[in-house]
C-alpha cells in the first residue's frame, strides 16, 4: 500500500548543492557578506545533505560555514563525523561534544580566521523565522573571539534561496501531498463515531506511515460538536460522536520534504453553519488557486481570499495569515498576508490556507498545498472534496 | 495491545505546576534574579503545561515569563490562546502572529517592566544545552527595550530543577520505558533479513504506535555485516543480510516523556567480535547499574564503566559521554563523563550508554533508562538480554 511518485527520488544530485552554494556565494557577494554561519537544522541540511534526527538532542550545536567560494565547511561534534562523511562535503573539522567549556567555538573560530584571513563580515540568519542554534553564552563567546570579523544578519541569502524550490525538492514535496491524499481519502474507512481523538489520530498516523510517509512529525486537530475553537491541539480523550466535526492536519515527511494541509469532517450529520462555513472556506481556496500565479505578491493572494470570506460575512480570524511556504519545514517563508509583500515566482511553493471564525467561537480551516508554474497553480495535495464528508 | 502502567498519568496537577514555579522562584532570589524569561519547548511545557506541536513551525515565537512571585506570565501569538487557556496560566497576553516587524517583542518589554517595575535582573537560559529560540535581531531589539532590566545567565534555574524528577514525571517516562520495550522484544517477530533497513524501521515505528507510544519523534540506527560504523544514521534502503547486525535506538514520547534507549540484533549468525563487543558493553551497563546511587557524581559512574571498557581493551570512543538525562526530551542534563561532576540525586532520571569502536570503524552502543532511588538505580527499560539476541 505505497503510493508511487516515480520522478522523486531521494537525496540530492552533488551538483545540485554545488548550485545552492554559489547561488548562496552570489546573493553574498552582493551583499557584502564574506561568510555565512549556519547553525539550524534545515540550513545545515539544504547546503550539505547531512540528515539525522540527532538535532531533536539539544545537547550539542553544529556549524557549517559557506565560505566567499568553495564547498561548505562542516565543524560538528564527532558523533556526526560519519554521517557528514556521506555528503559532498570533504571538509569535516570535529570537536569531542559536549564540552560546555568549549564547545566548539574556539574551533569554529579559528575556522571563520582562516576562511576569512582578512576579516570582514560574517552572515548570520538573525531575521524572521531563524533563531541562533547555540547557547546564547556561547554565540557572545564566538564573536569576542572573532577579531576583525563583524556580524551581519545573513536571513535573506537562505530566505531567497529556499523560497524557490528545484525541480527535486519539487518531486519529493509532491510525493508526501500524495501520500497524505490517499490517506485522509482512507480515512472513512477505518475512523468513525466512538472512536477517542487520540484512537483516531494514533490510526491516521499508522495509515500514513502505511502510504509511505517517512515520519509523520506534525499531527495537530480537533473535534467537536458541530465543530472546534482550537486548530493546533494534540488528541485527547475526548470520545468522538455523532454530529462532531473533526479536523486533522498533518505536516508528515517523505525524502525530508513535507506536506501541511488538512481535511474536516462529519460524523453522522453536520449542521448547516458546518456547511456553509465548509462552502465558505473551499470557495475562498478556489479564489486563491485561480490567482495563484508568478508576479503577484503573497499579499495580492491573501486579499484575493479575504475578499471571498469578506463577501462571506467573516470579519476577523486568529491566525494572521492565509498561507506560507512549504519544503524542508511544515512552515517556511513567505506568509500569505498584509505587510508580507513578496513577489510570486515560478517553482515556490505555498500553502492556501482560509480560515476564519463561526458559530460564535468555532474554526473552520481548508488547507491546499501548490506549487507555481509559469501559468498559475499546479495542485500538489489531491483537491478537498466539494462538500463536506460525512461519515456514517 | 497496549502496555499498560497504572501509576503514569497524563497531565500534572495544578499543584505540581505551582510547587515547580515557587521552587523556581527560591532558586531565582538566591542568583538574584528578578524574574525569568522562557523561549524553548521544554521549559513552557514544564512551568505552563503548554503542549502543541505547532513549536515546529519556526514562524513564530512564544515566551513565558516567571516573576518573582505568582505564577507564569504568557505572552504568545494569539493562534495559542485557547491551548494556552487549558492551562493554570491565567494571565495570557497575545499577538496576531506573525508580525516582522514587531513579533511580540514591545509586547514582551511591556509586560517585563510591568513585572520588574524598579528593574533589575531578568534571567535567560543561556548556557550549555540552551539556546534562545527567536529571532536574534529580535533578541538584540528586546535587550534594547529593556531600561533599567539587565540580563543574566538562568540556565541553573530550570537545570536544577529538571535533572530531578517528581513521581508523576517517572511515572510517564516508566511507561513509555515499558512500552518500548515491549516493542523491542517483539521485534524478533515481524524485522528478518531481507527488509531493508526503511522497511525494517517502518515496522518497528508502526510497532511502537501500537504498543502504545503517543509518537515517535526519534528513532536512529544502522545496519552492517558484524556491526556498523554510524549510530545516528536514518535508515537506508540497504537490504539486511544474514551476518549482519542491527542497532536500533528510539526516543518515543509517552504524555510527553521520553524513552531513550537502543538494543543490537545479530541476523542468521554473530561474528565472535560482535559476541564480544556485545559482552563488554553489557558488562560496563552492569557496572554503572551497580554503581548509580545518590551521592557520587556523574563523573563517577562514568569513570565505572570507562574502567570496565579499558579493563576489556578498549582505548576510545567517539560519542564523548557515557550516558544523559532523560525527561520531556530524549537528551538532558546531565552528561555522564569526565569534568561534568554533577551530584547525583534521588529522583534523577538517568540513561547509562557506553559506547566504543570495536573491529577497525565499527561501534558498539548500549543504554538502559534508570531512575535513582534512596538505595541505588531502578531501571525503567527492561533489561538488555545478557546474549546478543540472534534473529533466525
Amino acid at each position: 500500500m505505497t503510493d508511487m511518485h516515480p520522478a522523486a527520488e531521494r537525496g540530492f544530485t552533488t551538483q545540485e548543492f554545488e548550485q545552492r552554494t554559489q547561488a548562496a556565494q552570489k546573493i553574498m557577494a552582493g551583499r557584502g557578506l564574506d561568510a555565512l554561519l549556519l547553525t539550524t537544522e534545515p540550513e545545515v541540511r539544504y547546503f550539505t545533505g547531512f540528515d539525522t534526527i540527532f538535532w531533536l538532542s539539544p545537547t550539542r550545536p553544529w556549524f557549517v560555514v559557506i565560505p566567499a567560494s568553495g564547498a561548505p565547511v562542516a565543524v560538528i561534534p564527532e558523533i556526526g563525523a560519519p554521517s557528514m562523511a556521506l555528503t559532498w562535503v570533504s571538509d569535516i573539522r570535529t570537536w569531542l561534544a559536549p564540552q560546555p567549556e568549549d564547545d566548539g567555538i574556539s574551533l569554529l573560530a579559528d575556522t571563520l580566521r582562516e576562511l576569512m584571513p582578512g576579516g570582514g563580515t560574517l552572515g548570520v540568519p538573525m531575521g524572521h523565522e531563524t533563531h541562533v542554534r547555540m547557547p546564547a553564552a556561547d554565540f557572545r563567546k564566538l564573536q569576542e573571539n572573532l577579531g576583525g570579523i563583524r556580524l551581519a544578519d545573513g536571513t535573506d541569502v537562505v530566505r531567497s534561496l529556499r523560497m524557490v524550490k528545484s525541480e527535486s525538492e519539487i518531486a519529493k514535496i509532491a510525493r508526501i501531498c500524495s501520500i497524505a491524499s490517499s490517506a485522509f481519502e482512507d480515512l472513512p474507512n477505518h475512523i468513525r463515531a466512538g472512536d477517542t481523538e487520540r484512537q483516531a489520530f494514533a490510526k491516521f498516523k499508522i495509515s500514513l506511515l502505511q502510504h509511505g510517509a517517512d515520519d509523520v512529525p506534525y499531527l495537530v486537530g480537533s473535534s467537536g460538536p458541530g465543530g472546534f475553537a482550537d486548530v493546533i491541539n494534540r488528541p485527547t480523550d475526548r470520545v468522538i460522536a455523532d454530529g462532531d466535526m473533526l479536523l486533522l492536519d498533518t505536516g508528515s515527511l517523505w525524502g525530508g520534504y513535507s506536506c501541511d494541509f488538512d481535511r474536516n469532517y462529519a460524523f453522522g450529520h453536520a449542521a448547516d453553519a458546518a456547511k456553509q462555513a465548509y462552502d465558505l472556506a473551499w470557495r475562498a481556496t478556489e479564489a486563491g488557486l485561480q490567482a495563484a500565479r508568478p508576479g503577484i505578491t503573497t499579499t495580492d493572494l491573501w486579499g484575493v481570499m479575504a475578499k471571498v470570506l469578506e463577501d462571506g460575512g467573516c470579519t476577523g480570524h486568529q491566525i494572521g495569515r492565509m498561507g506560507h511556504g512549504l519544503g524542508m519545514q511544515v512552515t517556511e517563508w513567505p506568509s500569505l498576508m498584509p505587510g508580507d509583500n513578496t513577489m510570486i515566482e515560478e517553482g515556490m511553493v505555498l500553502t492556501l490556507e482560509p480560515g476564519f471564525a463561526f458559530g460564535g467561537n468555532k474554526m473552520m480551516l481548508h488547507e491546499e498545498n501548490i506549487v507555481i508554474r509559469a501559468d498559475g497553480a499546479e495542485l500538489l495535495s489531491r483537491r478537498a472534496p466539494r462538500e463536506l464528508p460525512i461519515i456514517s
